[in-house]
């Protein structure tokens, strides 16, 4: 008895370390998760950090009422446009393949002016994208500044040779060996109008709530596929880039808000007149579609 | 001394609870974190836990010397297409944007047969996009059999009926409400066309090894995009979907390997005559464009 009485505050204490271990194990799970390390053998090295979606967090902050004040029944109209012959589809769909079948990314761009209105309309025709809940999650923005396109390229091109040397595994950088993509970007200097797309991973409310993005990273890059071949329609050229780690510092550098983290970057132009490609196949229909 | 030594096997078997707890929490924050719980005031519900990118498990298995293999150096071609004229530039990108200005999503599709030929240009397009890597992360699974639609008219809308009742926030069901969509997928059956888009996270070499498939969400969602562009131009309809938590269901019922993972789903075919869509009005310009 008298043993058990003295042990008593020694319980007690090594109790309290249990249980602050237990705890400490569950906060580390509820954490988001980090998936940047140096190690290379077991990361990812080459998916930004920037990029995970962190609509979850916000979401904690919503007031459960937010939806009252939006419960406005859209109406619906009649859809019904002039339907083409089976002939004319066949021609058109031939056609667009070619077209878009021509289409290459391309890291060698021609300082060449573009008409801004082009770029207008090519900006306008990726708005056209849908969105989850018609959200329409999309920053673009277009710099054609050279000041402002040099710190872009400063920005990247350090942060790309750290890439390079440190963080990517020995893969990617041989990956992208075979394609001859090294940190120097001279594309950034050189392209009339480097277009940074940014998602926005929440809205706001008129009333100032928050507004949720569904599928906004899915939303910004199905955007993006029509953009690209909005651009190969008018002839102009770009290389779609995912600029490593420097997300939020281009965002700074921009004054983009809080909420928009960069997706992609496309410089755009008319080729260089020495640009080349790597001598690439695509793969045949047979071995991209399955038909039951 | 002697308390002491009598307390020795108790201090043991409480270091070892400690050790245990600890080693606990430490597991807990290492596994894959689920996102999907029926609590909906702090989760993302309808983000499907299959959607997760898993490439980041898939690279600890990979052996140092891949890249040995595949270090040959792709060729550079030229690359000089014939520019058009200013004009005609300007021409071209006003008629792309009103062109895919038309496009909605459309839930009310026509059982009205498409030639199969139009689906296979569509695709062939789709397959022209940009990929990270050049991987090409894309399996398009076309269904016309009435039979394997049903079937997956099945499953979508009993895992839907459960998703609107039961794991998704009011809010979703709300937002989607001024949409006027619920559980009930006619279209399922009635589109001559399902389009299932699965990403292949991963992809295999010539000598059995796993490939890295860089970015493969953002690049079958780009593919997507020009699958839409594609479709809007030989004039049939579609909505961009993403039947949540189906993956893996639908992913066995077409056999497709571990590899692939669904993304997105779209029946295809022409607007049925009564179809309507949502009188929404999309963002102007000066909305989602910044110029710098």
């Amino acid at each position: 008895m008298a043993l058990f009485s003295s042990l008593t505050p020694v319980f007690i204490a090594i109790l309290c370390i249990v249980i602050v271990a237990v705890l400490k194990g569950f906060k580390k799970k509820s954490k988001k998760p980090k998936a940047q390390t140096t190690s290379t053998s077991e990361s990812r090295p080459w998916v930004d950090e920037d990029l995970q979606d962190n609509t979850e967090l916000n979401l904690e902050e919503e007031d459960n009422d937010d939806w009252a004040h939006r419960e406005v029944d859209v109406p619906q109209i009649p859809f019904s446009p002039p339907q083409l012959s089976e002939g004319e589809m066949l021609r058109r769909s031939q056609q667009f393949f070619e077209l878009l079948n021509k289409r290459r990314s391309v890291r060698f761009i021609s300082p060449k002016p573009v008409p801004r209105e082009v770029i207008d309309n090519v900006i306008r025709t990726a708005g056209t994208s849908p969105s989850g809940a018609h959200t329409e999650p999309w920053s673009y923005v277009v710099v054609a500044d050279p000041d402002m396109k040099h710190k872009i390229r400063e920005i990247i091109e350090e942060e790309e040779e750290i890439n390079y040397r440190q963080r990517m595994g020995e893969k990617w950088v041989n990956d992208l060996k075979r394609l001859r993509t090294n940190w120097v970007k001279e594309y950034l200097d050189t392209a009339p109008y480097l277009i940074l797309i940014f998602k926005q991973v929440y809205g706001k409310l008129s009333d100032g709530k928050k507004k949720t993005h569904y599928y906004n990273e899915i939303s910004v890059s199905i955007s993006c596929g029509i953009l690209l071949a909005a651009l190969q329609n008018v002839g102009l050229v770009t290389v779609t880039t995912t600029p490593l780690n420097c997300g939020p510092q281009l965002r700074v550098l921009l004054h983009r808000p809080a909420n928009e983290k960069l997706l992609l970057l496309l410089p755009v132009g008319y080729p260089s007149e020495d640009a080349t490609v790597p001598d690439l196949n695509r793969k045949k229909l047979e071995d991209i579609m399955v038909f039951v």
